[in-house]
């Protein structure tokens, strides 16, 4: 029976594993930078983790980067059955956040019971902001598209046709809550991006 | 000086991210499953750190997850500059060995010094397969192509002209060396499929 239920694990495992490769098909609404297609969203999920652990200085004392790593691995696997929710789109959020516990429940339900629910609490701790971990995975979150944008002459904003005051509105409170450094450098960037392209358009 | 060395770091730092941008376009010779275009290094990442984590209990005692997924976070990236080297195809393993060793030097090069040690260090272990954790990252990044492939009917074996002799040669040690579990389990999928492939061509 030991046997029988390792091979099982692994059958089970491998189906999730598989299950989320369609995680790299799921389109967001920015570009890469070199700006030539969309991103999708495992690349990334691949990418905020790179900038959560380049920028570990700027998380609050007592953050785990080895808990938001797993968090940010994990963050986005929702969106195979739910979709991409574009920050700057018009959504139902009720309706949204009903499409992703769905999601959550039939995707790490493929796993074994343990591992679905270190998965589950992970991403509900995740989707709530309920630690210091899960505040600065978010803010590294909000961080990488302004970023990118602020490289590319725009990016998805100019599509979006998003104001300075709208962008604040929408990354402010989530940067700032995990982490005060980064809202303290990114703010005067964005503010002088704006500033130049709204001196352009009057 | 300790504010203007913090913006210089934070400068520094962005470059390195912006830079890590392009290994989503960076292509290797496997497909997506579902089979409608090639995968890429980014993406492929973000896949092998879930393949880690999922299956962490076929690790051997003392290995640090937390440690192999930063391990395979950064992996890859130095194919930015030396490309990917495709396990099937041919290769002068000393000339692609000089240029990642050229590239790990650049990129990592663009962080401060002391994130810059880190990365090298991790990156060389990988590659050296120098510890339990490094030898099990190494033996995720190989077992995660051949499940593809007996997912989808042969995938990249057939494009490759694969023999089962070619496939156990190069990926058995590998992954036997870093979780005899994994290969336990892959060995008589792999004699299965080539069994049943090679019955038809004879
Ligand atoms: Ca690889």
């Amino acid at each position: 029976a030991g046997a029988d239920s390792q091979a099982n694990a692994f059958t089970t495992r491998l189906a999730f594993l598989t299950e989320a490769d369609q995680l790299k098909s799921v389109l967001r609404a920015s570009r890469l930078m070199a700006g030539d297609r969309f991103e999708n969203s495992a690349e990334h999920s691949w990418h905020i983790m790179l900038y959560a652990w380049v920028l570990a200085e700027n998380a609050p004392p007592g953050v785990s980067v080895d808990r938001v790593l797993q968090m940010l691995l994990l963050h986005d696997i929702v969106e195979i059955d739910a979709g991409d929710n574009p920050i700057h789109g018009q959504v139902d959020h009720a309706a949204q956040a009903a499409k992703e516990q769905a999601a959550a429940k039939r995707l790490f339900g493929l796993l074994p019971d343990t591992q679905c629910n270190t998965f589950t609490t992970l991403w509900h701790e995740f989707e709530a902001a309920d630690s210091p971990d899960a505040r600065f995975a978010k803010a590294v979150d909000r961080f990488q598209t302004p970023v990118a944008n602020l490289e590319t002459g725009g990016g998805s904003w100019v599509d979006y046709k998003v104001t300075y005051a709208q962008l604040e509105a929408r990354v402010q409170p989530a940067i700032a809550a995990g982490s005060p450094g980064l809202w303290d450098w990114l703010q005067p960037q964005l503010a002088a991006h704006f500033q130049s392209v709204e001196a352009v358009h009057h």
